[in-house]
């Protein structure tokens, strides 16, 4: 029986994009769609800000070579056969358009105000692929339509490719009740914590987790707790609470003030908070405690900054960049179920996203 | 849009077939079908051993309700309007021909030799789904039958309602390379590990681990390892490994000529063992580790037993009856990926179900 073939459409050709179509080409040259897969996911189009390829019959491995190929910040298109001008919502109108039959819209941007576009494609009966948080951080009822359409996957939102958005869809649709989710979701900041435990202080930590490439290019992105927040607040909306970005407490790593700071001259007074964290860090160690970035959504309340655990607890445990996620149900009442392991990185995201790929495809393809 | 339906067929009414139908009443009732599902499985006939209730336009909750108020070891339909004898594999064949589109087969029993029943009913298109990990651990010849139709889910196998399986799957599905797995995944055998690293005697563990209902019956099924073997060959054989039972090297925590005796005699002289353990337990404590009851799929091998772990690692904090697997892959190589969390239990097991049947009945209802 010949499977039936998904057309896909990649926006975004960033790290997580270009080891989407990785693994895509893996694949194929293993033969896993045939072996394993039920669904065959066809890319017919990849395109980001600058350009598109696309072949309304299916992009062959040599297509998609060519754009992990090319070089060049931002665009891997530019300059490929079949470039088009493209970035605007009538470009994707009109990408959407080229098939005859729905196909699934992977967004591996971090583009806001996507949200619309992603709803027309639902509307037009299209799946829609998540690893970019921002559409679904907007307005709850942009969240409401895009989840409620049964369209949208977005493993990789929260804990990269670990199955934590999965379980908890799989948890409320067996219905349990979810009375708590906590969890460590910021490689980053995990990384941070761990050499605060081990006593170097915060700015060597820092220009070390810059070094090892683990934050973004200005890192206050990271300290900001503005992505773990980002991350809170699709956990808590997948509980049905109505609430926005502004709903969600966050506590930054470092002070208003720095904010304003250029990103060199942040960098250069980063050791001004050395003496503040290795005291915090201090004050939880003499009580067996170990610090945090933690993530609390329970009891109506999304939460987001440091805090003291056990060391002896599984958050305690958790070491470097991994993530970890504990949710409490009524079932899961005594203990709680626990996902970790690494919840960054362009492979396993680009992987989360993969996976979704799959499901949506093999519900589409009967 | 109204969604599909598709019919399915339950065998078995133990405690996780009972949960399990208390779960599809409880849906219907605050009408999660409607909210979640995509896809909606109607339940058509609830058979065991002994009797059958079927209703082809689907059993509507009184009559389910009923299913659970009939008392009885082993047959809550003995008595039941609908009643047929039952129990034959040409039963089966009757009741998979009384629809005329393919359902979904949901097999929570403890029967053996249900493969062939189970093949023949995915050779007609229909769904099946286990908790019964019988059928998964008789010949590989099977087992690649069953899993290779796509047809298959069965995540209450190992680790009850934890996503064990399903993230199995979806690694293998976006071309990951699992290099081992590792777990304890005995609630019973937790319990008693825990209790040795408490201090407590063997014996006494063991009898408060039958009062709790931890236990089989008879507790030898527990302590001979099998359950444990049973699930790390599922697990072995999700990575394409031509294993057999017999290929399993099993640690059983009651000697040989233990086996042999009554089961009133055994319980009267397992306190025998308690110096045993005790001594294992010190020998572990003397180095910071604890014992645990541990299944490796590894290097090729598929070893199950007790064996000294680190204290302060995470399947050293695992505590009484929860469950744990630990997934090194290419990808989670620093660190594997782990799921931990009740293990056992009949609601969770029952949830591990009914998560599966509304994945076949996605995929099977566009």
């Amino acid at each position: 029986m010949a499977m039936r073939e998904i057309p896909v459409v990649q926006l975004g050709l960033g790290g997580v994009g270009r080891a989407l179509i990785e693994q895509v080409i893996a694949a194929e040259s293993m033969s896993v769609p045939a072996r394993r897969w039920r669904a065959h996911p066809r890319w017919i189009a990849v395109a980001d800000s600058r350009g598109l390829l696309s072949r309304p019959e299916g992009l062959p491995p040599s297509d998609l070579r060519n754009v992990l190929d090319v070089k060049g910040q931002g665009s891997g298109l530019d300059g490929l056969d079949g470039f088009v001008a493209g970035g605007s919502d009538d470009f994707l109108g009109r990408l959407l358009h080229r098939t005859d039959e729905p196909g699934i819209l992977v967004d591996v941007t971090a583009a806001q105000s996507m949200e619309d576009s992603l709803l027309k494609a639902v509307e037009r009966g299209w799946g829609v692929v998540l690893a970019n948080k921002r559409p679904l951080t907007s307005s709850y009822e942009a969240f409401v339509r895009l989840k409620g359409s049964g369209m949208l996957r977005h493993e990789a939102t929260v804990g990269a490719g670990l199955p934590v958005i999965s379980t908890i869809d799989s948890l409320l649709d067996t219905v349990d009740t979810i009375t708590s989710i906590e969890g460590c979701l910021s490689g980053t900041l995990g990384y941070l914590c761990t050499a605060l435990e081990d006593e170097v202080p915060f700015s060597l930590a820092l220009h070390e987790a810059m070094a090892k490439g683990y934050t973004e290019p200005d890192p206050r992105e990271d300290l900001s707790g503005l992505d773990v927040a980002r991350k809170a607040l699709i956990l808590a909306r997948l509980l049905d609470w109505n609430l926005e970005m502004n709903d969600v407490q966050v506590e930054p790593l470092h002070p208003p003030a720095m904010a304003e700071m250029t990103r060199e001259d942040f960098m250069d007074s980063a050791s001004a908070l050395d003496d503040t964290y290795a005291r915090r860090a201090a004050e939880a160690r003499s009580k067996g405690n170990v610090l945090r970035y933690v993530a609390s959504i329970r009891d109506g309340a999304c939460i987001v900054g440091l805090r003291e655990v056990l060391a002896t607890e599984l958050t305690g445990s958790l070491r470097g960049t991994d993530s970890i996620v504990a949710i409490q149900t009524a079932r899961y009442s005594r203990s709680p179920l626990i996902v970790a392991g690494a919840g960054a990185g362009r492979e396993v995201t680009a992987a989360g996203v993969l996976g979704d790929t799959l499901s949506l495809a093999r519900e589409m393809a009967v």
